[in-house]
């Protein structure tokens, strides 16, 4: 058993945390949702490179003054791009 | 160029919630050091596969909630936990 008071408050905090960012996540996800049916409206491309390299920079900015190392931000970016692509492409290809 | 108004909009409105995301995995990752010299202090393993089978479930509980693919839910935390294991490895191996 790894439980001790201390260790329990610090898991309540990432729990939070981790609530947070989901809800966060839920709202990015109907944002891209959006992002995908204009997409298709417009014939319009389900990747976007060039947005990719933008969005990495920024990203990467904000990871250096948050502290956070920037080479994580970035693999989450490409994690989360990857799924949003992947739900582009499923919207693009349905009727 | 793939530019237009709503477009742009839309991209702002992710933009915005990636910053308030990469600012709450900064603390989240500052919570998860203090657990790692827990760990340490302690001689806890870096990995706990008890306590991830409680946040997965969590987590798909909340995303269900918030309209978010549970199954992405749980990929991401398995992405986040495994860089966090990742950093409590280099905390236990440093003098």
């Amino acid at each position: 058993m790894q439980s001790d008071p201390e260790l329990e408050q610090l898991r309540g905090s990432i729990d939070n945390l981790d609530a947070a960012i989901i809800c966060l996540l839920a709202e990015r996800f109907k944002v891209t949702q959006q992002v995908g049916v204009l997409k298709k409206e417009r014939g319009l491309a389900a990747a976007d490179p060039e947005r990719e390299v933008e969005q990495i920079a920024r990203l990467r900015r904000l990871a250096e003054a948050a502290n956070l190392d920037p080479e994580f931000a970035e693999k989450w970016l490409t994690f989360v791009v990857s799924e949003v692509v992947r739900h582009h492409e499923a919207i693009a290809e349905a009727d």
